[in-house]
């Protein structure tokens, strides 16, 4: 039998992890690594709460173990590095994303995807290479290999940053690799989320007019005034819908609920690309014909970014100052904090203020 | 009340309509315009029979206006030019597909995508720009703007080359756009009709490793024997789907019936690509996730092609030697032919020596 979470690891740790399918969240001792050779150790600093950290918390998607400690937006300051880490030194600010490994010998990794890896290691929930369980950022300290550790710019804030590890580099990848990063496009994006309003962001920093699409009107002014939006498409308003299909180059669909996809595809141009960044859990329907012969149009996927990629995307929204919009919370806060994601009731991310309330009791 | 189309136009003409759903199709006089300024006249030589033929002679589709003349394979002599000709003299060899007109001005028509043009005029069962209907290539004469008209390679056979015409550039385009003609890709091509076997074809003298997908392993031997793929996969075999999970570089998918993607989607690498030139008359349902999440995994549609295209294709099937494998046979055997075609029972497409066959009564 294995040891405890407490005794696996010489470190001590401290976190806050649910124990079962209620979701709930409470404090967890538990124990990290020592500093290997090629590791940073990192005191979390902040830490954003994305929607998967709740499903994850409540088993939602059927392959939760817990204890599970969750959180994947992590920001956090290097207090020890390895003999042969070469990128950072005590005191650099990082981000980790979701991923802490990955095989680094695949075609994907070799393509500086390790976010298609087979065998890549999430942040928390997963098993490490060692055998133990990977803990995430609902914590006070992480030990990670620094080829998944991103240098932090300077000018970019470490609380509303946080969310750019998942919800930025979730955005900013499909942008970028389906060509939907050219100035003068017309992009959507599709849910307006912890996601959403980042997607919005890239978009507009790409140079991109852009239109937001939403079940309801009541997020329009926000999403205009606020977010930079161009315009806003309630997708159940038939005219409106019929008015703008053939407008778009391309749409970020950040949706996780079962949707129907065909008025999205009418709005697309030919060669317009659907590209799905949610993770709904039944199939979706796809009319092949017309809707993807006719505009030869493409529907497909993106998860995350590898980490060369995060790393030109956190260097990206520094630069073109790109910063989600945040509510900061204590760590006690968390299980509040998820009821209120649960009935979308955040914007636009929760972001833990781990390093001033995270108290180990 | 319009004319008869008997005597809508100046130039008699002779063909087999559909009168019905029945799809029984029989002799039929109408009439040609006479040859316009940009006109190409041609006399039929030969004229493939593809599925949606026998769905416009059905009414399949629901919007078949009676009667109708099928045919957009289709090879012919030219017989007259206009004055403002350019392209053709009487005497030349040239091929007619799918497309007898566009609008010539929107997105689609300037970058040589007729083939999306929202106001594309289909070969038959169209409304022509007089408002007469557009009737196809079973019929000794055609009258087109040289636009929509393809000359055709010194040593490309008449008979066997004419259903390249739809069947060749409709597997072309895709592997030409998609960018799934690399040497050395391995590409899958599901189903084995008119489609597929001129897919396979294809794919091969792009330098690709071919895989026929199919759901019995009847057409095994020839498929590979015949055609040149280098393996062959059963989808219902669980197994060997499973052995040959994350293989493939893109998959041309042939079928028209309601089908499961995923499978397929299994069998692409990261970043795969299925395109779909079938046309199921049912949405077919998508697993977002993980199936297009995980690999980055595009689906994707593709219809016929531009004109710019269908030429360059017709020029590369003559150097490289691609030919569909048909049955040739006369006009009176075309209701025996759509009977066959109905219950896949031809190797791989009937043309129809409309020269030597089609005789006015």
């Amino acid at each position: 039998m294995g040891k405890s979470p407490e005794m696996e690891h010489p470190v001590k740790a401290f976190g806050w992890a649910a124990r079962d399918t209620t979701g709930i969240l409470s404090p967890f001792k538990f124990s990290r690594r020592s500093t290997g050779q090629h590791d940073v150790q990192l005191k979390v600093l902040y830490c954003g709460i994305c929607h998967s950290d709740l499903h994850n918390a409540k088993n939602d998607w059927g392959f939760t173990q817990y204890p599970v400690v969750p959180g994947h937006e992590i920001v956090g300051v290097v207090t020890e590095v390895g003999d042969k880490v070469e990128k950072f030194k005590v005191g650099d600010k990082v981000g980790v994303g979701c991923l802490v490994g990955s095989c680094r010998e695949c075609n994907s990794c070799n393509k500086d995807l390790e976010n298609y890896c087979p065998k890549q290691i999430l942040t928390y929930g997963a098993k490490d290479t060692d055998g133990t369980t990977t803990y995430g950022g609902f914590s006070d300290i992480m030990v990670v290999n620094e080829h998944f550790v991103i240098r932090w710019p300077e000018n970019l804030p470490l609380d509303a940053g946080a969310p750019l590890m998942c919800a930025g580099i979730t955005t900013y990848s499909p942008l970028r690799h389906y060509g939907l990063d050219k100035p003068g496009l017309h992009i959507g994006i599709v849910g307006l989320g912890g996601l959403g309003h980042v997607g919005v962001k890239f978009a507009k920093a790409f140079g991109a007019k852009v239109t937001v699409i939403s079940t309801s009107i009541n997020k329009k002014k926000e999403a205009i005034e606020k977010l930079g939006a161009d315009s806003f498409l309630v997708s159940r308003n038939e005219e409106e819908m019929r008015v703008a299909a053939g407008t778009l180059d391309g749409i970020i669909d950040t949706v996780s609920a079962f949707h129907s996809l065909s008025p999205l595809l009418s709005l697309l141009k030919t060669d317009g690309k659907l590209i799905m960044v949610g993770a709904p859990n039944k199939p979706l329907e796809v009319p092949i014909f017309p809707d993807l012969l006719s505009g030869r149009k493409v529907v497909a996927g993106s998860l995350i970014g590898g980490l060369k990629e995060t790393q030109e995307m956190i260097d990206f929204a520094a630069k073109h100052n790109v910063l989600p919009d945040v509510e900061i919370i204590p760590m006690d806060y968390v299980n509040t904090a998820m009821e209120r994601l649960q009935k979308s009731d955040v914007k636009y991310r929760f972001v833990i203020d781990v390093k001033k309330t995270l108290r180990a009791e």
